[in-house]
């Protein structure tokens, strides 16, 4: 029994959070504005789960800042974030997200890239915002380096593609670049913003980075399990990307030589159909690498609360606890 | 015989300045790095005229400025120019750049755009160097702006492509959001850098973005004018994406019916053999197109150095002044 499974694993919510974000971006990105915010505010609204932007704001009022003033970091973090999605979307060729056309397949690549690049210059004019100056420019250049790890994350897992034999460690160097930068930066961004000291927000920083990974390891989870409506991604994309995830690396550590071939096969064929699918999802059950990921999901949660032992008790201080606890909770 | 007609025409030079930012080039994107900085190395290296960070420095000094200082800040604006080529180029399919294979030409579409995402993030981590804060966050913020003008020019040059009756007010306008926008924003970067106060900084900026559309003009000139190894790029390019450059406009704007015809079934061909170009040029000389461009470059680089008035002489100032002389010079 680890100490995760005490906790509510049910979605970190903060309706008064939420409220305020949703508000702020519709404000911010109203329709009939040019063509080029049209664009952008496609790929923004209606909304995901926002957890990147939530985590920011708990982060600022847990360190005793106000929330309110981090609004406009907040909403940085989350355009950077649609922002690679949107530009993944396309070196992917994904074409659904969030249960719609992604933006290149509703509107063409080269609007899609330039759309991505708004985006990301939006994130950098939006923390210009805050205040005080010296944060503001710690927030941005938080922002910066994880944007270039995202980067660097992408360039490495088209590198790991096709290859069961990755090895974890590479899938874990993939999961912190490309989903715990990010993750890091919001809950920093925050800190920071907040009037937390380095050491405390460079521990907010590892809660993040470490959430992140879980979270990721439960995206690649969920991925293996759910289908399409629950995800709102097409059930056999990480299988035509040829993406090695943590349950495939784990199924293929235990697997008899038969079942690595026909999971390295899965992985070279580059489409599924549903029989196929439904074969390779079986093997990676049978093995216990779905298991042996969750395992792993719950590791991180676990590492991530830890990092909040030396915050007072508050809202935001659960919110954040909550978090690590739904983020390894995969399916269950 | 116009004011700019007295002044040496060459190309603006300071050979420190240009040695300082090759130097910096390469000691901040050595060999043997990354993947992903061996893209942006790529892209870097070696590098093109330099002129945006040149006009950073220039101002910074200008104004009474260290250009060291802003040695980091000039190298973003450089970062940012050459991500919006990198992703430009995918867009428009041009597959040579700087005489060489385009990024993706040589690496791929999907590393292209990751690396176009890493170079603007570094240009904000660059920028995120310089001191005080409160400089630094302006300077991000009208980097940032100058980023999402870009792209309002990219998006809106797409839907001009193969008009050539768009009129010559859309094209201006393209050429501000296109190439206005950093060169303003380049030269506001180094004036607030270097110390300058508000209207200061801001008339600079305005020296910048009229000397960016004159830059535009000229090269658009050029294009028209020059083969591939004096552009860098295929002779064919501009006519191959239907761009209607202002030489076209105005060849339009002048053009009998049965030209008029000629032209926009040149633009709407979207390819064109030598013998196709050549005839399409002399369109452009014969209607005089060309002529009223270059006098068009002409006004923009007079109303530029009229920017420069309330400069104090200076070595600096002499090369912002040559900048916009040189402008203005196409093909003479």
């Amino acid at each position: 029994m680890t100490m995760l499974a005490h906790a509510n694993s049910g979605r970190p919510e903060q309706p008064a959070f939420e409220r305020r974000l949703r508000d702020e971006l519709h404000r911010r990105w109203p329709a009939g504005a040019d063509e080029l915010d049209a664009l952008a505010r496609y790929a923004l609204l209606p909304p995901g789960k926002l957890l990147r932007p939530l985590l920011a704001l708990a982060c600022a009022e847990a360190v005793g800042g106000a929330p309110d003033d981090v609004v406009p970091a907040a909403l940085a973090v989350e355009y950077l974030h649609v922002a690679t999605l949107v530009h993944d979307d396309i070196i992917d060729a994904d074409d659904v997200r969030r249960s719609r056309p992604a933006v290149h397949a509703a509107h063409g690549v080269p609007d899609a890239i330039v759309a991505g690049d708004h985006l990301i210059f939006a994130a950098f004019t939006a923390i210009g915002e805050c205040r005080p100056a010296r944060a503001a420019t710690a927030a941005a250049t938080a922002l910066a380096a994880a944007g270039s790890d995202l980067c660097r994350g992408q360039v490495l897992e088209a590198r790991l593609a096709g290859n069961p034999a990755a090895g974890v460690e590479a899938y874990l160097t993939v999961a912190a670049l490309k989903t715990g930068a990010l993750f890091r930066a919001a809950c920093r961004i925050g800190a920071l913003l907040g009037g937390a000291d380095a050491e405390r927000a460079d521990r907010l920083g590892e809660y993040g980075e470490l959430l992140g990974i879980a979270f990721q390891i439960r995206d690649d989870v969920l991925a293996c399990t759910l289908g399409p409506e629950a995800t709102g991604k097409p059930s056999t994309s990480d299988l035509a990307n040829g993406r090695p995830t943590l349950p495939v690396l784990l199924a293929f550590e235990a697997a008899d030589p038969a079942t690595r071939r026909a999971l390295a096969a899965a992985l070279a064929r580059r489409s599924a159909g549903p029989g196929e699918l439904a074969e390779f999802r079986a093997m990676l059950v049978a093995t216990g690498g779905v298991d042996r990921a969750r395992a792993r999901a719950t590791e991180y949660g676990e590492q991530a609360l830890a990092r909040l032992d030396t915050l007072e008790a508050s809202a935001s201080r659960d919110l954040l606890a909550s978090a690590a606890a739904w983020a390894t909770g995969a399916g269950r």
